[in-house]
């Protein structure tokens, strides 16, 4: 059995906030979206319908809870929920709340423009508000 | 109770090639890619998690059956899931397949560059395809 790795890119561009029996949960180092992903911690995949049909029913759940979350915590007026994977290949659904006003509106956001990282008290903020929030019934912070 | 009508976008930009209980199948007019959206059929949805618990699971098994389905009928590389909607915020869920050699790899597809529409022929054999798959088990053609 090979043991999971988190991707290396994904380690460079993001922070390890949250971790729930399935899913690590990374925040994007961009600031101009509460950006966040869920990445199932199993070797080896590539697509969501590769889980068990257990492990989708509990990432569906962990990715409602994480949207509606971010949606009324950082005041969002959409989210784009998204498993892409043309870039990194290890299975990750990006979850990024949105706002008309954002740079890359109505545009996606992925490869739209080069990130803002956070300052070390605004990601703290933005991670604070996350761990008080209903997400700590699943996840550990 | 406001009745379900598919926005007049999608409606303009797809063929309705099945339904189920619960979303409509639809085939994007762009026979680039491989590229299919599903809509739950309740008026005044925007995000998944306002689906019912029990929905949201039923749209995650007809999710992971038609990505798996394009995957290996129209052998692609690896499946694109999104449900975006900053330009139709009607809830939709994209399923599109995507390989190295197609024109917008890696990039999203999502405003990436004007759509070639299917010619009659490529698009019944496409939507052909899918029907004589496994879909047909939960879609009606």
């Amino acid at each position: 059995m090979t043991l999971f790795v988190l991707d290396t890119r994904l380690e460079a561009d993001t922070f390890r906030i949250g971790e729930s029996a399935l899913n690590l949960l990374l925040l994007m180092n961009d600031s101009r979206y509460p950006w966040c992903i869920l990445v199932p911690k199993q070797a080896g995949l590539r697509e969501i319908y590769e889980l068990s049909t257990k492990d989708q029913s509990t990432l569906l759940i962990e990715s409602s809870l994480l949207a509606k979350t971010m949606m009324t915590t950082f005041m969002q007026e959409k989210m784009n929920i998204g498993a892409l994977g043309n870039v990194v290949s290890q299975l990750h659904i990006h979850h990024v709340g949105r706002r008309q006003n954002d740079p890359a509106w109505p545009a996606p956001v992925w490869g739209h423009s080069q990130a803002t990282p956070y300052s070390s008290d605004n990601r703290k903020q933005n991670v604070q508000a996350l761990s008080q929030s209903s997400l700590a019934d699943h996840f550990t912070f």
